[in-house]
């Protein structure tokens, strides 16, 4: 049975290209880059060629740019930060962030640190960009903004460029949570006002355990992680080099290809969208999905009957492979907290299945999984 | 110009053996272990499989054994966590701890969430126990005592039992950074009374950017990085899944090899010590190099003369990879840390040298460091 995997917003696979240029990190060259000799100076060239690429592709400073173990970290790093070291006592969040960004701020404003608010979403699941301001205009405290650009649930896209100017007139710190969007989309961090950005190289056909978080050069803070002088003294541990120069040939790859991949994934979102509603006229699609929306996500609702409620376990015993709610709710079957959110108690009567695909997807896949869905339903 | 590589104790070459485990989730092994189908099942199952093997080898839990992105972000989630969740408000430690401590507890100590004590030396560079007991004793405060098992510059190893006895008796918290040792020495994390230990994979001829933090279980904790529910919700981010493979087949290797190879390194060791002692008068050895120390690690200071000065530089010149400081203090000329602490004052007339092996090395090689040593003073 061959596998059709349509779960790329939770991972993807490794690009053979990718593991190539890691592949001699992996084995002759493993020097510390951090020592004096030559040998590690080779490696630590590796990585500062790779922060440059990376800084290129994004349009940033390579001083703006830090890798870590993954958009995670990255999210730690940067919203601690933002109150330990910017002065913030007040963080503005939505209720569709991703678990990275919410467990965090839930964190901070648990432990006093600073208050929580959470600004209101549209209709279809968008920020409500009035209560934004309104929020940011009644604050008395210094507010850290953090809003994610794409939500990996269901796609929606924040307007990153308005954000970044309200929160600039209002002297507040942005951070965007880009996972789903470093690799699929082009960035130009200098025409954004935004302070802090992460990014997962396993979301664009990169490794696993590496990510970057950018730090406008216009703010300074402290490392989260505390140890050796590693990342300029703001990441501290030993480079982990494979990852690093994985992250920046996956991105490298990602933005030659990035006309060609992104027509195709959109081809592919928009086709099973049609097909969907062709064969499933129960089905409701959960976000903005024909709008301002990720091409590669695409998230569909079932109506609930018995047959329905066993979909994921019966695609998966077909060799097919998509998501219920995010990766990190998995194994649960409970509905996700951003469907949740956007849908307010409807939820509960209906099966949300995120399909989500990448490059190596095809329209004879979509095919397939039609075909089966058929069957299923 | 063959290399030889002298610097085990910063970093280790990935073992082929260890790289042909990693290779199958390199590539086709992609899947996210947190999904429900089978697909991610099946790397979800390698990764239990793995923190099984590291339990069996320490002698630990598999619900001790937590997966991280190094030994620094370990020791960062081990100390904050004693603050934070243990209540400890007093924190006992050494002069010659790696930066990924003394960072960590000078940031808890500056930003007024403990005490800070430096535990004194003795004459070879080991932990003053009486004095370690007096700290305990007048401590009103509960206490995290983190001492390093086997210091990364000099080789000193502490009497790790005896600490953790200690520690109980005074019902405080120890973390010992094992990352020396963990890889390199056989564990029975049962009989030993420690709250935290430590490991990094490089360091044993595993990949890079993996660590472990093993945690008691009779501690209840929370994550240093926040997010999604991996490691039973204790450490946030998508698995690195060839890392954590890795790792375990590294550590397995290690103890399979141990008795071969500690027996081998140590040989080199101690025949390099006496081919110094005999070409090389006036040298002294630092640490308690032929007591209680590391069998992998060798360090020397040279007088101070002209051509000694240069000696880093020069040695790298001919291929030879070693260490003036630890790998942090790198770049750096200047004295590290712990030879500062070992020596008072003295240091400034020596030019201390790290050598440090591995089985791949051999007594040819000393040989050859030996002679062009001799070339070089
Ligand atoms: C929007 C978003 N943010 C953050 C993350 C966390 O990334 P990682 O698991 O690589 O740390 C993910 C992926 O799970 C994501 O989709
Ligand atoms: C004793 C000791 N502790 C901690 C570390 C930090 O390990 P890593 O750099 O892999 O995070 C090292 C290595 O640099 C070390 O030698």
């Amino acid at each position: 049975m061959d596998r059709i995997y349509f779960d790329n917003a939770a991972t993807t696979a490794l690009d053979p290209q990718v593991l190539d240029v890691m592949m001699p990190f992996l084995s002759e060259k493993f020097g510390n880059p951090s020592s004096v000799y030559s040998y590690g100076r080779e490696t630590k060239m590796a990585i500062e060629n790779a922060r440059k690429t990376v800084a290129r592709i994004l349009n940033a400073e390579p001083g703006e740019i830090f890798f870590t173990s993954g958009g995670t970290e990255s999210t730690n790093t940067a919203l601690n930060a933002a109150i330990r070291d910017l002065g913030c006592r007040h963080i503005i969040t939505s209720p569709l962030e991703h678990h990275a960004t919410l467990h965090t701020v839930e964190y901070l404003a648990h432990t006093g640190q600073a208050r929580l608010s959470f600004v209101r979403l549209t209709d279809k699941g968008h920020i409500d960009i009035a209560h934004l301001e309104e929020l940011l205009a009644t604050s008395p405290e210094r507010t850290v903004v953090t809003l994610m650009h794409a939500n990996n649930e269901i796609g929606n896209l924040l307007k990153i460029k308005a954000v970044g100017d309200l929160c600039e007139k209002y002297d507040a710190i942005f951070h965007s949570d880009t996972v789903q969007t470093v690799g699929h989309y082009p960035f130009d961090l200098k025409g954004l006002k935004v302070h802090f950005i992460n990014g997962a190289g396993h979301k664009f056909h990169g490794p696993k355990g590496i990510g970057i978080l950018y730090v406008n050069r216009n703010i300074q803070i402290r490392p989260y992680i505390n140890g050796g002088s590693q990342e300029r003294n703001m990441r501290a541990g030993t480079e982990n080099i494979y990852g690093i120069v994985g992250f920046a040939r996956a991105l490298e790859l990602a933005t030659e290809r990035y006309e060609q991949d992104s027509a195709h994934v959109k081809g592919l979102k928009l086709y099973m969208a049609e097909k969907l509603r062709e064969h499933f006229p129960g089905i409701i699609f959960n976000g903005d999905t024909f709008g301002s929306s990720l091409y590669t996500v695409l998230n569909v609702s079932f109506p609930m009957t018995e047959r329905s409620e066993l979909l994921l376990f019966n695609l998966d015993m077909s060799g097919i492979c998509v998501s219920g709610g995010s990766a990190c709710t998995s194994g649960a079957n409970s509905v996700s907290h951003v469907i949740k959110a956007i849908h307010n108690g409807m939820s509960a009567t209906m099966v949300p299945i995120r399909f989500s695909f990448s490059r190596h997807n095809t329209t004879a896949q979509v095919d397939m999984v039609i075909e089966k869905l058929k069957e299923l339903i």
